[in-house]
């Protein structure tokens, strides 16, 4: 990897360890540079079995040609194919062709890139700055430039195992009764759930980090009592600052010059939920310090996940644009002309209010050890860099702590210390099959923990639909329903009892899987490398190039949810020799056979998901509770396909037990006695390991390792 | 089928003979009536396999289960997954369970269906009036209830030949220059092309019915000249004449009353294109006579086609709206109160002047032999009387004439008449998808003629997702390339060579077939039965039933189009035995191969299509030309897979052929001399027939029809 450096870049945080030697001003490999006054422009020709990987957060599918796309975050509630830009921006992508190439561009403002849609063969990228670094990197291995990009980014951020439980949210649960009764649903009907979220209306008049008293009265022992039941309760932080005097966060932010300003130096207003705000800046270390302290009140009362929203920072509309419109409509009063309005041209212009690119522009940040900048210069850090202040906040109060921590927007190396949920999606059969993809994209980008909003969050969701997204969600990191004001309700008990009994036994799948998929996430975020995978990842046939509707888990699953209406099955195409197909309806009904690989069409009912278990891996379940903590640690249902000698190694005594082998399902039997272990395996159904406090890895006759699973914290 | 009338339904046209007999205000069959008020509700209970079809122009799949729907004609430009209603409606369901069902509601106005999406085995139909007509139909084969509707609301409209050429349009080619250097461009690439298209900036300041003399000097002979060249030249026209003193249409409409009314009588004002108009009332046959006359002018010239768009009809504002909200900004500026209007609130209502129902509500229509009539309640009529004034002049005067008509608007009854085209999409790889499902479902409601704009109306159209859209559109009857203004132009020639190269080949694969995709058009038209149709139209095996990404065409064919980006093959289904599989690159290259029903997975490159023809089915190609006139006649080369001992008759002398089989493609040559053929069968690669004026059948040995192909007129 080799860092270029043009002109002097801001410092955005993303590259913690800058490579000490770096080449100046000068041409990147096989990149054709342009540099005008303005902008750089990188041009390169693609072959054409050239497919482009990379951008996290973007819209398009895992090969990005034929796309344009846009690094500028933004709050954007139609994820239509038109839209350039997401909430997200990492610019970073690789290029796997016959000597692979990755380039990670760390600029925070916008960035184009056009690959392949004005000129199939041509990938052009231009960069509206002429101060950037540009990493590069070339590797027989595309995926050393995946997991070398991670790494150069800080790594991945590691969520609490709570957090892999099943999160019921709404627009809203506007006071403590809603809540209580939603978390009582969950117990009553045993359907296993370990958050409840609280989305804006929490706060007293949208103010951020406060809390309405009259919904929520006593809200500490409000807090302690869903604790009691097993809850997490997870409030949502936006960024905008309510202008209100006596308000003690506006004060203080006001005091101590935290805002963003404009131009002249004043504090910029915004328009969000609160009507007129100011909006820190996150980029001065002293305004992260203060804010990550404000959650310290949250956190006192036991509160352990937060869930930041509107940071892109999104706009409704500024002072300054609705005076530019009440200054027109006066004159036209002032000449009694209001008849002569174009209503057509104010339509237009009042519909531009929103996140509008002239309001970025007006804003000025002042980040340390560097001259005021435009904010628009280093837009897509503002999300990131809130977060970062959490972040900072809970490592250093509580270093031994693993906090739920969430953002709408995010920048590259972001990954490292928040995860991402995928914004505004809808209720639409085209949103759960672009969740797959985006699962893909951002495990790419190095965001392991992140997810969509199960059953989407606008529009109205009927059963089929929901039921389909839950079956996906089992292998999202991030397992929330929610859904928006004035949408139909997507509680899994809105629906009709069939539907209810579906959902509930594809949530204690869930939970059944949960510490084998924990331990998974825990072992891929070590390596920097993605959890969620396109099949070419690990296999090299041409076939799974473009396979973008099928991923896989961890080191041992390959999952093909369906994500058409009214089918009751798929085509599914599985690389390699042979797998285990589980067509699951339920953890307890675990019915197993072999099927070669190759092309399938598979039933897959309503009841059922598909699940492939690799040849020579294999799965733990666990007996599902009502969430998380309440997992027994001391029993495991192991499930695989062993076709070769194997061995058991455990940790705690690295003995290594007897080869074993079978085409069967194995039945492993450990009974612990002090330090001793007895372990006995059978190729039947079912494996059950009397399992505490230890690590246990099964490794082939060649010593690899086929499954690793840990005592889980 | 029964009829069953409630109340006093209003004429819609859409059933020209009724039955005599009909059950006034009885329960239908097996569905639970509920009448109140103002409505009517049907209830139906779904069996978990029953599938539910028909709705014509409508969102979402084939299979209507899981959504709801709305008929009410809309102007639409965002085809996104939410929207309830397009510009059609054809509220006719078929519900194919184990005793299949229809239902044509013949009520012009609101109907909600709700299939199975609020509760997912319940149809409930909500009709917004106590006054309508209801067919049943109880069949053992649901085909025979779609033929049946067909039949009863008067069969299918017939295109000229010529209509199945490629069509190139664009909003706009606003003056003769520009139409003539798109001409020309296709006759030296050397890429068919039959029509061009004048969007709306051709008329005098988007007056109806007139030509913006400056821009189209001498029209006459332009028209002609383009003839010459072999090119339609194909004007739209709208139904919102402008509000003009001394403009002709507008005089004559005023002067007769011929326009649809406010409640108290004048005449309604509804801003479109041309500004303020008068919308003409098609409900009277004075003024749909007086509208049929008025596209003679055309005529004369020599113009046979016509597109008529904005009839739902489109509604950009009303005076009444505009004046609602210039009295509130009066009132706040009369108080100096203008800082206090809520822009948000003004967005919104500024939004709401689009299409609105109060409007459309606001609007009276007086049909003949009827009381007034307020326009909400025939609302879905206007579009298809709009055709019916066009189609009953030319039938009156050129009886023996075929015309082009298609209109964006529709009503069942409507597809007697015209076709349609599907309104603005847009460059997206979803909306291909889209119009596969479609084609379909508007050929289930008899709209054979009809197909989606190709490339994408709206949004910017890249080189891969139009070579796939084009290969699609060979097989779509209506065969139209359009693009919007501020879009990327979309032209075959506008992207790189490889892509003009493919294009071409695409397009001259569709003249090598035309004449038969014409006679087969001819043929299944005559039969009231969709030429496009869902795999299990034919074939009865439960695959078939899921499959909404692949269709027959005709008697002979499956196609199955690429619709990813970035695939070079698809998964495809065959039904039945045996298939020969053409992947077909251009019309010369016919090298096919004998491939097995069951699941594929079919490389299909860039430049190649996946074209299957059924086993002892003939399909018939011709040397492509320029445009449809030029095509030789006497030339066939006929391919297909004879597996059986097979016939061929010429009904010229009624003669039986002998009896011939193979594997192989075959070759027939047929000499004609005098009323003498000579012909010779070989089971080898080409076919050729001298030909003329003849219709060829060839029968398998049990005397079932194989192919039929006619002298195309």
């Amino acid at each position: 990897m080799k860092l270029y450096r043009f002109g002097k870049p801001v410092e955005t945080g993303a590259v913690l360890e800058k490579p000490l030697k770096f080449l100046q001003n000068e041409e990147i490999a096989t990149f054709k540079l342009k540099q005008t006054k303005d902008s750089l422009i990188l041009r390169y020709h693609l072959h054409k079995d050239d497919v482009v990987l990379g951008l996290g957060e973007q819209m398009g599918g895992v090969n990005k040609r034929g796309r344009k796309y846009i690094t500028y975050n933004t709050d954007i509630p139609e994820h239509t194919p038109d839209k350039l830009s997401l909430y997200g921006s990492h610019p970073f992508i690789i290029i796997k062709g016959r000597y692979p190439e990755g380039l990670f561009i760390d600029y925070p403002g916008e960035i184009i890139f056009d690959i392949g849609f004005t000129t199939k063969d041509i990938l052009e990228i231009t960069i509206t700055s002429t101060d950037i670094d540009v990493y590069h990197w070339q590797d027989v291995y595309w995926q050393n430039i995946i997991t070398g990009y991670i790494k150069l980014t800080g790594g991945v951020y590691i969520p609490p195992k709570w957090a892999f439980g099943y999160q019921q949210c709404r627009w809203s649960y506007p006071d403590a009764n809603s809540v209580t009764e939603i978390a009582s649903r969950f117990r009553q009907l045993g359907i296993p759930c370990d958050a409840i979220y609280l989305d804006i209306d929490y706060m007293q008049d949208y103010k951020v980090f406060t809390i309405n008293e009259e919904r929520f009265p006593d809200f500490d022992k409000f807090v302690k009592k869903l604790a009691d039941d097993g809850f997490h309760l997870i409030p949502i932080i936006d960024p905008g600052v309510k202008i209100e005097d006596g308000y003690p966060v506006y004060e203080e932010g006001k005091k101590n010059k935290y805002f963003c300003t404009d131009a002249k130096g004043d504090d910029f207003e915004a328009a969000v939920w609160p009507g007129l705000t100011h909006l820190p800046d996150f980029s001065k270390e002293a305004v992260r310090t203060w804010w990550g302290n404000l959650y310290e009140e949250f956190i006192k009362l036991g509160i352990e996940g937060f869930w930041n929203d509107m940071n892109e920072p999104a706009i409704f509309y500024t002072n300054y644009q609705k005076a530019e419109v009440y200054q027109k409509l006066q004159e036209a009063a002032a000449d009694n002309k209001i008849e002569e309005i174009d209503l057509i041209g104010l339509q237009w212009q009042i519909r531009n209010f929103h996140n509008s690119r002239e309001d970025y522009q007006s804003i000025f940040q002042h980040p340390d050890n560097s001259n005021s900048l435009c904010h628009d210069k280093i837009h897509n850090l503002y999300g990131a860099q809130m977060a970062l202040a959490f972040s900072d906040h809970v490592q250093k109060h509580y270093p031994d702590k693993r906090f739920l921590i969430f953002s709408r927007s995010s920048y590259s190396g972001s990954q490292r210390y928040a995860g991402i949920w995928y914004g505004d999606n809808k209720s639409w059969w085209q949103h759960l099959e672009m969740n797959i993809k985006m699962l893909i994209n951002c495990n790419l980008a190095g965001y392991l923990y992140s997810g969509a909003d199960i059953g989407g969050f606008g529009d109205n969701c009927q059963a089929e639909l929901l039921l389909r997204w839950l079956q996906l969600g089992v292998f999202s990191p991030l397992f929330r329903n929610h859904s928006a004001i004035h949408t139909r309700r997507q509680e899994l008990w809105e629906y009709d009892k069939e539907t209810l009994n579906i959902s509930r036994n594809i949530i204690r799948l869930r939970y059944s899987l949960l510490p084998w998929l924990y331990s998974q996430f825990l072992e891929f975020a070590s390596m920097n490398t993605p959890l969620i995978q396109p099949l070419f990842w690990q296999y090299r046939d041409d076939r799974c190039q473009q396979i973008e509707d099928e991923f896989i888990y961890g080191s041992s699953l390959l999952i093909a949810p369906v994500y058409q209406p009214n089918a009751t099955g798929r085509n599914v195409y599985l690389p390699g020799k042979k797998w285990l197909l589980w067509q699951a309806r339920s953890w307890e009904e675990r019915k197993m056979q072999v099927i070669p690989a190759g092309d399938h069409y598979l039933e897959c009912p309503l009841d059922r998901q598909l699940i492939f278990i690799a040849e020579n891996k294999l799965i733990a379940l666990q007996e599902p509770e009502d969430y998380v903590d309440q997992i027994k640690p001391d029993t495991l249902f192991i499930t695989g396909l062993v076709t070769e000698s194997a061995s058991i190694k455990v940790l705690a005594d690295q003995g290594k037990y007897p080869a074993f082998a079978g085409i069967a399902v194995l039945e492993i039997n450990v009974e612990r006695n002090g330090i001793d272990f007895k372990i006995t395996i059978k190729t039947v159904n079912r494996e059950l390991l009397q399992w505490q406090n230890l690590v246990f890895e099964l490794y082939n006759g060649q010593g690899n390792l086929m499954v690793k699973h840990r005592k889980l914290i």
